[in-house]
């Protein structure tokens, strides 16, 4: 699945809107570049539902959002919903602020997603703020480990079903889940948790493989994550004694570039779950 | 004409007010400093005529518009034709969406612009938004090739002198017209697509570029789009086996940081058409 | 004092919010993961409060100001000036048009600032417009010389005395002044100024560095300041024969990554003055 997905990107080159934060939004660009597809960025709301019709996916991500930009996700979503384009939201820091639990919460409500992709404590909150009357965060800790696995895993699974979605929860151990099925993925590095961006990065990614691989959706989030897990691992082997987290974004997304199929496979670490 | 054209960037400091898109603004502001000139970046309407009136020269890229921008882009627009600074307009997207169809028209309108500079399908929405009754897109393909070359070359001119700018059309073969003479530039690399914003970077150099050579403006954008191509070639013959598009953006960059007066005329490849 | 600094932004890993100028915000953050902090970023008003209530310190910086950004300035700034944070103003372009300066002017107005760090212009204006009568511009030149160095020093304790701040004016040499006390630093490499950001990053390492010094906060700006000229001193003697602007920026974040206490005093030149 992982060498078909990769191909269906190379050979389709989706093209992604993304509504993203100006943090990382280069690298979102030249990600999306790397791995085969091509990004437009639009975030005004007068602007985004002509330029998300000519797109194939939709990636919203809410790092910096505001007022305006907020209406642009909503309208952007909307108007891919109807024209039946994968959307993905990256709820961050979803919990953090106010702002940013209800915007994430209208977007679940109003667009319809194929995926949300988060951190564990993003992900907890999108299930807390969407109506449930359980304790999902008793249920769940606050990073995924060997041994509260099984039970984030059912976490994903259940929420996945619940809110019609593929969840994708990233972290040491990455969860990806929709209602039936979970891929449990160990690739990558700490270390790129001292880049910025690498999960906006992901988002992206994700959002272009569920683009070009319409026929197996789960299946093409879970192989997205593991790219960027993988190429994090050929990113940090490539690194010279000099080097830091600066030259190991480049790196990182040098890797995706010259990513291969049957290199992407032969070093997956993933699993049914 | 290169060396003299680059000479006088190097020695003439240009200062270049750009409003611009928050995708690419950082390697715009780094071509900016590497090229010899030096960036600032200002959009909000109070702000760009204060900002644009210490510059000597204006670049406008609409790539991610706003209501909010686009006023800062008229108002700077219009500060920096009273002042008769150059300016440049980077219709990014024009043809795409409404609004940016719509901002570049009114741009070309209400602002004297010096140069405009965009790929062949955003310089035929210009031609065809800005009141002419021809059919211009039946007189020139989607690419330009060695095919449809002088087809290619006249509609330059011929847009070139109705709105009496300089046109830069960039691609695999890159023209640089006013009314009566064109270039003809075959520098560059394919690979340079796969990196975001080197076209929104052309835009800079040449908007320094013009900005420090006021005697001779036409020659002055053929020399940036030469200078962006010979870096492009150079940047590509530096590349490292494990290198992808992310440090190819770093290499481009730094090959105009070293690039010398013989070695642009060494290697470009121009010519009158 | 610089090991000490540098060691306990290791260990207490501070949260800084930024609101920060869309150029220079990537390296901003990276260059915060690289000294051993965090960064998080919002600009939005209805945002900022929820989001520098969870952070440690706060950094201002109005490279690309606007209307709605200001408002989160105002508003983080207050809650912040609540709760006791550190809070540093970056008045990049005052003096250079009035929005920025009358918006400088504000923050110094409205927030209980602790430091604030620009280049001698930018601090001159901050001192001309907050009141005083004193002609401020004939007593301190435009760049500080050894030969001016005296009268600057006395210009920045005065300053930090009359707004109670840290005031940090970098350039050529460095000078870090509270009311009593002024350092003097010699680190860095004049082809900084060929990089976009180099000041905002600054900035930014500056916020981590107080936050994570509580008790010795001039002595932790002073240390930043010297940490940023150091990795630009290392950063160039890595530099390699086709490298240039674009990969120095790198090479000096992966210097500040790599950096250890032992290197950072052995390299310093600071005095007290």
């Amino acid at each position: 699945m992982l060498k078909e997905c990769w191909k269906n990107v190379q050979e389709r080159t989706p093209l992604v809107h993304n509504i993203t934060n100006y943090v990382t939004v280069n690298d979102v660009a030249n990600v999306l570049l790397a791995c085969g597809g091509s990004p437009i960025m639009s975030d005004e709301p007068e602007d985004v539902e002509d330029i998300t019709a000519i797109c194939g996916g939709l990636n919203i991500n809410i790092g910096t959002l505001n007022e305006r930009s907020i209406q642009g996700m909503l309208r952007a979503g909307k108007k891919a919903s109807e024209l039946g384009h994968p959307i993905l939201l990256d709820p961050v820091g979803a919990g953090a602020s106010k702002l940013r639990t209800d915007t994430a919460a209208e977007i679940v409500k109003q667009v319809k997603l194929t995926v949300i992709r988060g951190n564990i404590s993003e992900i907890k909150t999108i299930a807390s703020g969407s109506g449930t009357t359980r304790g999902v965060d008793a249920d769940v800790a606050d990073a995924v480990t060997e041994e509260n696995l099984p039970a984030a895993v059912t976490f994903a699974k259940e929420l996945a079903k619940r809110l019609e979605v593929i969840i994708a929860i990233t972290g040491a151990i990455d969860i990806v889940a929709d209602g039936e099925t979970a891929y449990v993925i160990r690739n990558g590095r700490p270390e790129m948790g001292r880049i910025t961006g690498t999960g906006c990065q992901l988002s992206g990614l994700a959002t272009a493989y569920v683009t070009a691989n319409p026929e197996q959706r789960l299946e093409a989030v879970a192989t997205a994550v593991t790219l960027m897990g993988v190429a994090g691992e050929i990113g940090w082997e490539n690194m010279q004694p000099t080097d830091g987290n600066s030259t190991y974004r480049n790196r990182i997304i040098d890797a995706i570039y010259n990513m291969d199929g049957e290199t992407l496979e032969s070093r997956a670490k993933i699993e049914r779950a």
